[in-house]
């Protein structure tokens, strides 16, 4: 085992109404990378759709992607059979990826929201967290963080709105907001 | 003047006592670049320290950073002369990276912690964002932003610590915190 693993992975989340939560674990991935730990981000909801951070994943080491969703936020509940097949395929992938423990730092992005839908079970996310590698660091993000989640996690950030300009009417732009 | 330019730079904000400040302005340094943006990190207070941040900016492209600190958290309360003028060098070279709007994005890293600490003036960073031009993106981070600059800001999170694992006495972990 390479000598740069973490002793004890933790579980950390970042959550809430407000900007900064996915970049957040953007810029910890890159931070573990500068210093060698290999990390995995899995993306839910997002995907299918022109994400800046995709643009320049591909030419950083020890960073690998992968995005299940349709690309667009999910309007209908209960979410279509498609959204949650796709929800379903990434949290397999999940689950793989923290069993194996080849990655310091497994990312799942907006993982809350898929939660806060029900398109997978709170109990199945506090299933992995209970049985990862303890070497394993897990990053939770997304809005709607369940309590049960919050209380087995080590780190809990909440990202608060405090002025959006979208409440402005000024557009998402191309390279800040995506 | 490239057609990547931003059509109205705004300013952001990421304060609050929370974990994932300055992971956001990395988290959105990197989606910038992807895009092609241009964009300076200049760091205060940190510097002089070994960041896993900094190990894997000069593989970036577009990517520039500067850090004026002595890396370590400023405890002296007025801070030492050494310390203030580290902080002023720093926002003199903000200064001339913002007029000279080459960089669609400047990232001014622990900005409001220099300022609660009284080593710059909060006027001076709000005439700096008064004149700024008007293609240029500003991100302010840090605990303690001044209510005047909150007041002029685009866009303000608040991250706000749920839970955070020193309190339960981890030590910061190379690769995670820094």
């Amino acid at each position: 085992m390479p000598e740069h693993r973490l002793k004890k992975g933790l579980v950390q989340v970042y959550t809430g109404n407000g900007k900064g939560k996915t970049s957040a674990a953007f810029g910890l991935a890159l931070r573990a990378i500068g210093r060698g730990l290999q990390v995995y981000i899995i993306q839910f909801i997002k995907g299918g759709f022109d994400y800046g951070e995709l643009h320049i994943v591909d030419k950083l080491p020890n960073l690998k992607l992968a995005a299940f969703g349709r690309g667009s936020f999910i309007t209908q509940v209960p979410p279509s059979d498609e959204d949650v097949k796709l929800a379903r395929e990434g949290f397999e992938l999940a689950e793989k990826v923290v069993q194996r423990g080849e990655y310091d730092i497994v990312v799942l992005d907006e993982i809350n929201v898929v939660l806060n839908l029900k398109m997978i079970k709170t109990d199945e996310v506090l299933d992995l967290i209970r049985n990862k590698p303890k070497h394993v660091e897990l990053i939770l993000t997304g809005r709607y963080a369940p309590e049960q989640i919050i209380a087995v996690a080590d780190l809990v950030t909440e990202m608060k709105e405090v002025k959006h300009p979208y409440a402005k009417g000024l557009p998402p732009r191309t390279g800040i907001e995506y």
